[in-house]
This record gives structure tokens, C-alpha cells and sequence, in this order.
């Protein structure tokens, strides 16, 4: 696991150089989750069981876990899956949760990140997720606030939570269960197919699966994925042919293409499709045993076609459910901590699940 | 009842024609509301019925109703009345909502209609709540998600929760209770005044009262009511002398006028206000007994004036009071069914207000 | 206490000439808070003392307090702590609420603010917390509806709930509890800076402290404060120079200064710095024991630096937390009274936390 402070260094400078008084900074608090690589491969294995303990749970029992607590949910950038998936996953625990989003909030007021956050903890929020345009944001806000945060999407760099609810999906899929080791991905190859380069969630996927012994294949054109991906993290190849990628894979991730960001590289959108598309011909081809998985949201007909989509391959819907369950499980961990902040706002501690 | 074959052949083709594989089709799930036309009388009786019990019930035991329960809200426009009628009247009965809408969420970022549905049904919505401009789009979400949906108003097409609020203060005023057959309101003559063409609230009022009897008169200047409209159901007659109307009327529904659309049709506000406008003057003269209702939001001034809107004939406050009671009994009947979608997601089926 | 009737005077003429029948007018609700001043010491005192209650209160017990009652949120304007605490207030008694934004709401649809509140009410809505860019729309909307309404900041009006917060503060910093009476500031000086002209903070406040004894110094140039504003209350004096203003307070209240309006003033920003920021040099040397606040957003390096913001005489957070306590008080204040409509909307009576 790379060390944070090589993490933060490819922070850009906008955020690093923001008016952080150094002296105010505080450790960043053991229940955050912001990068997929904060995690080690025994509280990965804890987090997947308890996403399953909390899936199975009766709802009225599992509303009593955080009943009254406070989570906020800052969201920088439109969402609907992420936020709310989060947003049910806080509620279905009991907790309430308050949506601050850039478009109704004095983050309009150029307020700074920082100051949001300040706020959020002095109204009571013991736990943030947030959602930014901007790398590192969750960084400077957990080290703003000391409060565990939980990334839900920062810019081009992570979103560990997605990472989590696939690597579900497909443990789920190869009856790996939850017992989670450095070796339960052995001898499974994952290639994730589309716009790496702008992907948090290529990403987060490329520094989790390796560690559990996966072999990852990154796949597209020289301008959505530069040769130095391959760097990200041992046991990551890259391969510019979709076709040869396919028929060495177990799982296949596409990525959502945004047809302005093709344009604007001089991609043409035809040829792409007729390369790194994924459709039945191709798929039956060289992938037909392969689980096909998405982030969403997908365009149909262009990076995915609604067959496949649609299909008996298709993991997409079963992520989305894997995501609430995994988010439970990370707001448990994020509020269960001893450090958790609801000692300072005059909560009493209550043991997990206890009353 | 037409057949629903019949209705769909009105949608727009962009409905229509989107992508959706007809093998994935499924049956719309029967807790759903799509039409004023879906619910036989006898459903109707037993909706108005549950609607008085649950508004007398005490707040803190039919909060046990749906604990936990989770209930999406879809909306893909502006609406305050709607929207916070359905979400009062989902947590009145102790469910958990989430709204989506358009202004923050990744429909900005073009996700179709199915996609966003699979999504929510994904992360565990057991019913959705669709307020969307394009008539028809309620049954594309139904048919693609399974869930029961509940229309919330489509396009220019209907708002079938409106007609049924519409129908308990109609009731209500008659002293008629709850017990609806087919003629309650024999004998009972409503009008409808203004731009019936562009209105969802007549068309599914227009299809709904004549079959408990009532005589329909539909009222307003060609441009904002063809002539055709008269066929929309049996015992509806159009009139476009709004004295006339008035005088044989027991209830007059007035509707919204919006300046911008007559400009286009170069009508003159000030000649429309002169024929159609509710006035104490003409209420006073043709129909100084009927009740005067209007969906909202109205403008005061054009279509109605503030005499009228406050005065000791209008219903209008009471209409959106009725409108919370006929979504709780909405919401309990689509989340009743036994073909609903909460033991899929292991929600664990619970009686109904059993616990 | 100045008579409302003077209050009224100067309301806008946009709002006083909407089209309100005189006949439709009710008594406002005295459960509603619309002025600082429309609270007597005595019920101040209370208020401040159930804040205290209700801070210390195990969280689950103060969530029966107000089980299942309705409060609406209508806001016309951003907000992010506000709109947050008062959210958060009400869920943390056990209410429902609704959030009714400029942005997702018929309020674009130009539905007037009278209409508005009339349909919260009948959806059974028992108080309205309103944000509204017009002076003098809360009296509105409590004489249009008759339901206990909160002042969440009206125009260049009043801040009442801000100014019970900073009081709050102030008092906790005084060790002065909660035991306000007319003396309770005597001898306590507060400044306060910046834009006073635009600011609700400022007025709230003025009208405030000055009756708990406090001698108010407003400081800002000219064009942000003019003469006229020293006859607000007896007790405030104008000062010009802030380096004097400081050296006689107790207490400092920074106001936001936003660059726009200064350009409209033909103000210069560094000149504005040069005389009127609180930064390290001045306050060590003129205030070096002066609490420190400000209402929020803060603009970092403007009228305030980061040292002092995030220095130790700062009780910035504080505030913060201090609107939750004092929003809790003021809603149950709202709901507690005899005349409170939930009785009209068939709510049971309950007693105060009884349950």
C-alpha cells in the first residue's frame, strides 16, 4: 500500500495551496475512507462481512444501529446513484442525514471547502460524504474537520466506494464469498475498458483488485488511457486490442464516454464504437462466459448496447444493490470508531447495534 | 374503461421508440396509478375509504404503517404541491423517501428514463413516484422496473392522484362519504373552465367523474379546447359560454392560465379574463351555490380572482388537504400487492399495519 | 420594543400591495418569531434556558418531543447553515420536514407567497421556517396563513434567530448562563463591522443587545453604514475608525463583505483591508481579548484572516452549534402554543416532550 503522503503530492495545486493554516491540521480520522488503498486486506475482509450482516438484517432492527446520528452528505457535483445510495444507507441505519448541494447552498458563495465542513461539524454532522470535482478535496476536508469522511467521488482520483461495491459484485460472482485475502483474486483477470485516464473509478478499481491477487488489463485508445497507467499499481497491463483483452477476462468493466470529451480529443466516435464497444457479437466472441459490469450511467449504444446491458452477463443492477450495502457498512465503520466525533457534540456512545 | 392498448397509442414517438427490448417488458405491476381509467369503482370506494381511515388514524400508529418502507420521488419537473403531497404522505406512514430530480441529479447527465428506474429499483425503492413531462412515460417506468408506479402528472397527458383528491372534496361537499358507485354523482354537473388542451387535471378528471354519473361540461375558447375533446369519455359535452356553464353547475374546476401561452395563440388576456374569468360578479349571478375548485397554482387576477379564491365557495385549500390522504391510501395500496417488489430486495412482507 | 405597526412601515411596496384581502388577515401567531424584538426578556430568558435543556437532552429522548409533526422549510433564497440547522432541529424532535426550495418548486412558476403558505398549511404543515430575499414577507405569509412562522432571514430586514444564537454565544462567554435580564450586558460593549447597510445580522442584533443592557458600537464605512442607522435602538453608536471601536469592545462581530457590492460603491478593497479587517496586528494590538465572531460564509482574507478565524478568541464554530440549541427551542416554542394549528389539521394535542 502506497504510503499517503505519495498520494498527496499528485494533489493539484489548487487545493494544496488553500488557506490551511498548517498548525489547524488534524490527523485524518481512522473511519474515513478516501482512497481504496486505506484499507488493509483484514478491514476489507471485515467491511464485506458486514455489508452482508447488514443486507441480511431485519430494516427495523438495522434502523436502531445509528438512530438520531448525523451524517451530511456534501455533494460538489450532480449525482443520483451515489448519492443516493449513500443517502438510503445512512437512513436505513437510522441516522438523519442532511443534503448540502452546490445547488442550493452558500457553497454558491464561493465559501470555502474548508469552512463548509467547519460548519457541518458545528451543526452536528459526525460523519461527511462528499463528492467534489476537485482530487484531494476529501483530503483537506478530513484534516479541516478531523471528521471521518467518506469519498464519494473526488475529480479524477477516487471513488474507493465504487471499488468496494465491485469487488463485491464480483466476489459475490465467483462464490468467493466475503473472506476476502491477498490471494482470493488469484488467476482472475479484470479488464476495465474506456476513458481510464478521466476515471476516479478506474482508478480506485486498478489500486484495490491487485492486492487481492487480481490481474488487471486497462483497455482504449492512447488518448483515454496513457501508457503510464500502467504504473498505478503492480500487476496492471495494458492492452490497446478490446478483443484479445476479452478473451482473457473473467469480469469486464466498461466505462461510461462522454461524446464531448471524444470530440474534443478528435476521437471519432464510429471508430471507437466499432473498436471498444461492448456488443453481443463481440461479447459472445471472446467474453461469453465474462461478467459485464458498469458503473453507469451507461449510454446505450455507445461504450455498451442495450443487449448487453440488459443481459444475462450483466452485473450492472447487482452493483448498484452491492452499493448500499457496502455504504452501510462504511458509515458503521466510520461512526463506530473511538475517535468518532460524537463525544465532542455531546452524544453518548452507544455500542454498535447495542440498544 | 378503454383498453390501455388505446392510451398508448397516444404516446410521443421519443417515448416510444427509446431502446427498451421488448422481451424485458414485464407486467405493470398492479399497485400502480398510471391512469384515472386503471381503478375499477369498487377499487375507487375502497381508495376513498382507506384515505378517511388513514386521516383519522393517529399520527404515531400509522407511522408503523410502512416503517421503512422506501418510496422514490422521480421528478423530472418544478413542483412543490405534488411532490410535498406525496413525500408527507410517504412519511406520514413511517416510509423512507429519496427525491431525484431533475435539478441535481445524473438525468442532467441524459440517463434514460429505464435506466434511472432499474437504478432506483436497484438501490431498493419499492415504489416510484414519476412526475415527467412527456405524457407516457409513467408506463415505460413501469414496465421497465416491475415496481408500482404512481403517476404524479405525464406531459399533457394525466395526473390521476389530482382526479381522485378532486373526486374526495367533490364527495365531501355532497355529504356523499366514501361509498362511490357508478351513480354518486348522478344528476351532478361539473364544469371545467380554461385550457383544457394543455391539461393533464381535466383530461384525467374527465375521464374519471362520469363514471360515478356526473355530467362533464368542458369550458374555454377553441384554441384551448377542440372540439374533439368531447370524445374523451361518455356524458362530457363542451360549452363555450362559461355563463351558461355556470348556471348548471354544481362544482366548477377552474385551471391555470399561463399568459405566455395564450400570447402564442393570440388570444387577449384581457378578453379571456372578460369571458372566463371567476369573478364575483359572475359567480354571484350564474352559480352563487357551487363549489369552485382549481388545481393550483393559481393566478390570482387572470383565471380567478382573490375574492373568489378566498371566498366561502372555494375548495381550493381543501383540495390539496384531501390531496395528502389519497397518496397515503395511493402509496399503502401500491406497497400492499403481493406482487411488490419488497421481497425481491429481502424486505421481509409485514401486514398491513400489523405491527 | 417598537410597536410592529412601525415595523411594518417599512415594508417594500412589492410585498404590502400583493393582493391580500384585509378581511383574510388573522393575528399572527405568537408562537411565531418574525422581529428580535418580538420577544419580552422574560420569554428570551425561557427560550435560552430550554436551549439548554434540549442541548443536554439524550438524543433519543428528544426525538419524542415532536414525533411526527410537520414543519416546512420554505426557502427562497441558498442557504447552507440555516436552512441546515433548522433541519436538523426539527429532525432531531422527532418532526417531519419539508424542504420547499426556489429551485425545484412552483415558486418559478410565479405562485404568489401567500398561495404558497396556504397550500403548506392545508398539506398540514404546523410552522414555516421562511427565507426570503423581501423585507416583511414573514408578516406576510403569518397574517396569510395564521400559523406560527420562524424568520430565517427576510431581505435587508431581520435575522432574528442569529441574533439569539450570538446572544447565546455571547452569554456562554460571559459565563452569564442563561439568565438574561435587562442587565445582563451592562457594561458589555460589542462591535459590530462591515456591510451594516445590506445586513440582517447587524439590524437583529442592534435591536437585540442593546435591550439586555449592551452599549452597540456599528463601525463600516459611509456607503455601508450610514448615520441613520445609530437611531435603529437607544444604546448603538456609530464609530468610524475600527482600531477605536475595538479598543472599548467586548465582543467583535465581523460581517461578510462581498466584493461585488464594493465595486458598486466604488469602495477599494485593499483600502477596505487597510481599515477595516480583523486581522492579527489589529486585534492584538486593539482588542487582544475581544471575542471574535461572525455570522458566516466568511470570506478568508477579506474581512477576516485565517489566523483570526481559526485563532483562539474566534467563536466562529460556536455560533454554528449555538443555532441548533436556539432552533430547537424556537420550534417547540412555535408548536408548544395553545393557539397551534395542529389542532385545525386534526393532530392530537400532545404535551411537551410527554411521551
Amino acid at each position: 500500500m502506497p504510503p499517503r503522503t505519495q498520494l498527496r503530492k499528485s494533489l493539484p495545486s489548487e487545493i494544496t495551496s488553500a488557506a490551511v493554516p498548517p498548525v489547524k491540521r488534524v490527523p485524518i480520522h481512522p473511519g474515513s475512507l478516501l482512497s481504496s488503498n486505506d484499507l488493509s486486506i483484514d478491514e476489507l475482509r471485515s467491511l464485506l462481512q458486514l455489508a452482508d450482516e447488514l443486507e441480511r438484517e431485519d430494516p427495523l432492527r438495522r434502523d436502531k444501529r445509528l438512530l438520531k446520528r448525523r451524517i451530511s452528505l456534501l455533494f460538489y457535483e450532480s449525482s443520483t446513484r451515489t448519492r443516493t445510495s449513500f443517502e438510503l444507507a445512512a437512513k436505513a441505519l437510522g441516522a438523519d442525514t442532511s443534503l448540502v448541494s452546490a445547488q442550493s447552498s452558500s457553497i454558491e458563495k464561493g465559501e470555502s471547502l474548508k469552512d463548509t465542513g467547519i460548519t457541518l461539524r458545528a451543526l452536528g454532522a459526525e460523519c461527511i460524504i462528499l463528492r467534489s470535482p476537485f482530487s484531494g478535496a476529501p483530503y483537506l476536508l478530513a484534516e479541516a474537520t478531523g471528521l471521518p469522511v467518506l469519498n464519494a467521488g473526488d475529480g479524477m482520483h477516487e471513488h474507493p466506494s465504487q471499488a468496494l461495491l465491485d469487488l463485491r459484485t464480483i466476489l459475490n460472482h465467483l462464490k468467493a464469498g466475503s473472506k476476502a485475502t491477498e490471494k482470493t483474486l488469484a488467476g482472475v483477470t479484470i479488464t476495465i475498458c474506456g476513458d481510464i485516464f478521466h476515471s476516479r473509478v478506474a482508478r480506485s478499481n486498478a489500486l484495490l483488485l491487485p492486492r487481492l491477487g487480481a490481474r488487471v488489463i486497462l483497455c482504449g485508445p492512447p488518448p483515454l488511457l496513457p501508457e503510464a497507467a500502467a504504473q498505478l499499481a503492480p500487476g496492471i497491463k495494458i492492452e490497446r486490442d478490446f478483443d484479445r483483452a476479452l478473451a482473457d477476462s473473467d469480469v469486464v468493466m466498461m466505462l461510461r464516454i462522454q461524446a464531448e470529451r471524444l470530440a474534443g480529443l478528435s476521437l471519432d466516435i464510429e471508430e471507437y464504437k466499432t473498436r471498444y464497444q461492448a456488443n453481443v457479437e463481440r461479447i459472445a466472441s471472446y467474453a461469453p462466459k465474462a461478467l459485464i459490469m458498469h458503473p453507469g450511467p451507461i449510454i446505450r449504444g455507445l461504450e455498451i448496447t442495450s443487449e448487453i446491458a440488459d443481459g444475462p452477463q450483466s452485473a450492472i443492477a447487482e452493483q448498484v444493490r452491492n452499493g448500499v450495502a457496502i455504504r452501510m457498512a462504511l458509515i458503521i465503520r466510520a461512526l463506530a470508531s473511538k475517535e468518532s466525533a460524537n463525544r465532542k457534540s455531546g452524544h453518548k456512545t452507544r455500542k454498535r447495534g447495542g440498544r
